[in-house]
């Protein structure tokens, strides 16, 4: 027995199904002076339709149609084009859903730059002509070497590109560093590296520039073929290495463990992308590109969120090899969304959760679907939400059990594996977390290595690395007009009332309303207030503002120096909370574009904040950032655990009720002697 | 099927039977040359019983017998007796038990100085004196006061005191506030509050000092009486109250939430006071002072804790009348453990929990039985513990579910209500965690008042405080000999090595060995190293040093500056850890005896640092301080919820093991296409 109604209205937020993405698609292809290819090989030289996704409705057309005061939003894909012949990249906004009329370059709009073509990811079309690059450039002609050293021929090598490639906009020389092809390849080096020019979407003009075996460089292959066959290299000798990298059960199953169950049936309902639990409302989606996201969260019908979503995990590394000096992961860049795989029921989310398919056009000749891809649960947090015994005056126990629903997708993005959680509870609370796991990164080790990590296995450096994950949180506390309000104490030396001459320190409220983007920009390097609001100027019952409260998890490392070129690419690294007025326009904190041209990034954050616009009365954006310092250690191998390697933000009502919704659940329980 | 067996020698660190009070009690009795009385009123002239608790082993002897290398330690038991025909307080050791046959009076020895009688508690036996004296000395000369201003004949308030009592030391003068009747009376102050001076140890003398009335302070009763009767009061006009801190559900179920169970059985057990869970066994005990504590903590037979154990857990509140202005509570003086009632089977604990009984001794004329009041149990934590998608060179899957062992007391002290947790993660982690429920502290508003907290009812401010609380963490890491380390991250400026040029800023490891007890007192008002260590000087198989990492998770306050008087009674909260050489006589970082002489404590933390002895190559004991500022808000009302109200420390192997242990977990799941 649910309460309230599916709304079909959450539509406007629906990721493109399956036929819209062919819709699309083959009107592009229908354009003929695009001259672009859907294959899956297209070349760099050639023009490549790269991704297809929804188009974000304008807030306040989406708002007039989910409040019944508007029409329905025209639907339009947003199409990526990267155009080989031409050099650039194009974005456009192709339209209207389902039977497209008409598309337009909104590149400029949206960047306020042409793109050029090296911002572009690597495809699997530029894949393979780089390892066909390898093949003949570098294995064939090591032969001796790739059997003495690691046994193998020249196909049995893995890669594992560095990011960014380069150290300027425009360079496209990326640091291949080979790994066995074992479990977990990435905790599995071998020592041997390769820089590879790619800058021209030519192929016939990459080139070797340089390459690292044992800690030594070398011009070209064949200089290290030369010195190798001459002997005059410190060698690598083949050794057979165990498979530490694996995940196959040693222990065979004594017993199972607790399992969680709903003795009468869920209590919540998944239809379309709109999601109905107790209280809670709420539409979702999952961008190939940012991942998770979830709009117009209602809490019995009111809208306390407009828009929650991830937009960034982002992660620089350390090393004395190429292959992590100077990596510097945006994986958005790569696609977070894009990594949401099939989730294992039992392990990634209980047996009996919803599982959602989804549908994602990216690098790809055909839309493809992935199963089971977001789980949706009610979760027994094992403990009280709420308790009290009382044994003084009133013997009588009232409390309440923590369950709350969990929205979740986990992104394999290579090595790692990152499990978001979109968490409502019952309180009125929303958490967003995400939780690290999968293979650490990894660099075999030469004189130096231990300066920037731990050794995690034979002849492996697991490299200190920061995560950082940013969040877009745009509430809108009883409407789009809100103020920006921090709370927290100082002491004060107050005259006691009973007895004047004798002073004590005593805790005070400090409130403060801040004014503008630039005030609200709360650096992660600054002491920033305890108690961060989002606030109306409408007040509860009892005169105060209601508001959300935003209490940051987090571990963060350092952020980057910002007189490091790379960083105008990760500026929302910056601040712990900032607030910025909201714009269509600024849909993202990141981009597509950042990870390979982060010396001038499509999108750089701190453009947001820097008109310094007022925040009073302003329809405002929360951009969150949590993290944590990894210093990998023997216990990463196999894999990370989640315990203890998470951060995120939790959105708690603060005078924005009356009294604390729950006590209205009807899983509250009371007794006394009575 | 269990994996290892119960360990008898748990019993070391087993609470005191119900027989073993009653042999104490007795041996006590008939010591007749202390006259001391038993009895449940016996007044503050007389001598009383007040405590009567186990007297825990010295570590070495305890050690030696735990590994068999030693005798059992002899059993002894820590007698408490307030001599009010004295003036003094004193403690004894009790033993031989079962059969006591010696007393030794221990006071000096533990706390360096003699213990004034005023530090005592209030006892049952005061507490019947202060009634009756408020009711001849106040309420019934108030009757029409009381009965215009609300609604209630002498009887019908409900008093809670302020702490501490007084500004300096020998002082014992209360400020005793007035609530409603009602459910939750810690919500409904009335504005009425009355400062009774007791003490003398003989009631006869006490005495009124002062009254406050809807924000007027008066002499004395008689003036208050007067000036009423004469209308020279502003007067508070009876009104009838909602009965807002009611938890009586207002909806019925509709459908149960989710339930947990174990398909296959329990996977842990308890006998006696020892734990087996998987990899883990532990033994526990629950002390009245200061709570819960587990011993002897070991995964895989290897001890990796010694004593987790809870310490304290301080408020410090603000207001601008009496009850709340000075108040700071230190809850272990009045008993933490004292307060564990029994668990709500479904809310406090999952049903399937393993439940415990335990005995207490305190403020009692016969032992105890509080049934049901630590729970055991394995949770799902509806999350994996790690897992691995591999999509690109090897399609193939490995993860695990994360189950963790839960061992739980709460503690509900008055108005406030504490859930303790320590778990046992199957990656060999150990948490520590505590969350706040329960009613809030409240006052009666008057100008003024929102300087200090939110309204959050009719006239009723809930005042701003913080919490502090405190965990001693003995961790053993491969023996006692560790010392203690910090590692952090640092951005260097290196030359990159294929193009020495070009410069780039790259995170370092920066680790360090803290040599004193001094520099390991790491102060919440600076920064401190990210990462935390209790380290061996064994090496792994790596060559790193085996280590157990500390992290804190805290959202605490500002700490009462250090040139307030009750500072000292506090000095703990400075430090967000602080490493001390191990003593056995400094057993605990407060002492019953802080509440009420908080300016001249019987244990000041600090001065466990003050003799900065070396921290190298010693036994060393981590002091953690968790904590978070709460600025109460309408949905403190009627109670605070867990989500979001806590703290603790995550104990995390780093590089103590070879590589993740939960790799041998029979949970693990893998599957791979082939
Ligand atoms: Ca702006
Ligand atoms: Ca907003
Ligand atoms: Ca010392
Ligand atoms: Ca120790
Ligand atoms: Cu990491
Ligand atoms: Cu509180």
């Amino acid at each position: 027995p649910l309460r309230g109604d599916h709304d079909e209205r959450s539509l406007v937020f629906a990721d493109l199904t399956h036929e819209e993405y062919v819709q699309v698609q083959q009107y592009m292809l229908n354009e003929k002076d695009l001259d672009i290819s859907t294959n899956q090989v297209t070349k760099p030289s050639q023009n490549f339709l790269f991704l297809i996704n929804l188009s974000l409705p304008k807030k306040a057309e989406a708002l007039a149609y989910l409040d019944a005061k508007g029409p329905k939003p025209v639907r339009e894909a947003t199409v990526v084009v990267f155009y080989g012949t031409k050099g650039y990249i194009k974005e456009y906004v192709v339209g209207p859903l389902p039977n497209p009329t008409y598309h337009r370059d909104v590149t400029v709009e949206r960047y306020q730059m042409e793109l050029p073509i090296n911002a572009r990811l690597v495809t699997v079309g530029e894949y393979a002509l780089l390892f066909n690059f390898l093949l003949t450039e570098v294995f064939s002609k090591l032969e001796k070497l790739l059997k003495e050293s690691f046994n193998v021929g020249p196909e049995k090598l893995n890669a594992f590109e560095q990011m960014p490639r380069g150290v300027r906009s425009g360079d496209r020389k990326t640091w291949v560093s080979f790994f066995r092809d074992m479990s977990g390849m990435y905790i599995h080096p071998v020592g041997f590296e390769v820089l590879v020019n790619h800058e021209s979407v030519n192929e016939s003009e990459w080139r070797v520039e340089r390459l690292l075996y044992n800690g030594r460089y070398f011009n070209s292959t064949e200089d290290l073929q030369q010195e190798y066959d001459e002997g005059s290299v410190n060698k690598i000798v083949y050794k057979p290495s165990p498979d530490y990298g694996s995940l196959k059960p040693t222990n065979k199953p004594l017993q199972i463990g607790p399992q969680q169950f709903y003795a009468e049936g869920k209590r919540f309902s998944v239809r379309n992308n709109h999601v109905l639990y107790l209280d809670w409302s709420f539409a979702f989606g999952l961008s190939s590109l940012t991942g998770m996201r979830v709009f117009d969260v209602r809490f019995k019908g009111e809208r306390i969120v407009y828009e929650l979503s991830v937009q960034e995990a982002m992660s620089v590394y350390g090393s004395v090899t190429p292959g992590m000096i100077i990596t510097k992961f945006l994986d958005s860049s790569i696609g977070i969304g894009r990594f949401a795989h099939e989730l294992v029921r039992g392990v990634d989310c209980p047996y009996e959760a919803a599982y959602v398919d989804t549908y994602r056009y990216i690098d790809v000749p055909v839309p493809v679907r992935f199963r089971n891809s977001i789980c949706v649960f009610e979760h027994n947090m094992g403990q009280p939400l709420r308790r009290h015994f009382s044994d003084f005056f009133h013997h009588s126990y009232g409390g309440m059990a923590n369950s709350a629903l969990v929205f979740r997708t986990i992104t394999a993005i290579g090595n790692y594996d990152y499990m978001w959680d979109f968490i409502f509870y019952q309180s009125g609370s929303i958490e967003a977390k995400v939780h690290a796991t999968g293979y650490i990164s990894s660099s075999y080790m030469v004189h130096g290595s231990r300066g920037f990590g731990h050794q995690v296995a034979e002849n492996v450096l697991g490299n200190i690395h920061t995560h950082f994950i940013n969040f877009k949180v745009d509430l809108d506390v009883v409407g789009v007009k809100n103020v920006f309000q921090t709370k927290d104490m100082e002491f004060v030396n107050v005259s006691l009332p009973w007895m004047p001459d004798h002073y004590s320190m005593v805790p005070r409220l400090v409130e403060k309303q801040l004014k503008t983007e630039k005030d609200a920009a709360l650096r992660y390097d600054t002491k920033t207030p305890r108690y961060l609001h989002v606030a109306s100027n409408k007040t509860n019952r009892w005169g105060h503002q209601r508001s959300y409260r935003l209490q940051v998890y987090s571990f963060a490392g350092d952020h980057l120096p910002e007189n490091q070129a790379e960083e105008r690419s990760m500026s929302w690294a910056r601040y712990k909370v900032a607030i910025t007025k909201h714009k269509d326009s600024e849909q993202t904190s990141s981009s597509l574009y950042s990870q390979n041209n982060m010396w001038d990034p499509a999108v750089d954050f701190s453009k947001y904040i820097e008109d310094n616009e007022s925040i009073e009365d302003e329809d405002l954006v929360a951009w969150v950032t949590a993290g944590f310092l990894h210093i990998p250690h023997a216990e990463d191998i196999p894999n990370t655990v989640t315990v203890g390697n998470g951060g995120g933000v939790l959105l708690r009502p603060h005078n924005y009720f009356d009294k604390d919704p729950s006590i209205h659940s009807a899983d509250s329980v009371y007794f006394s002697p009575g």
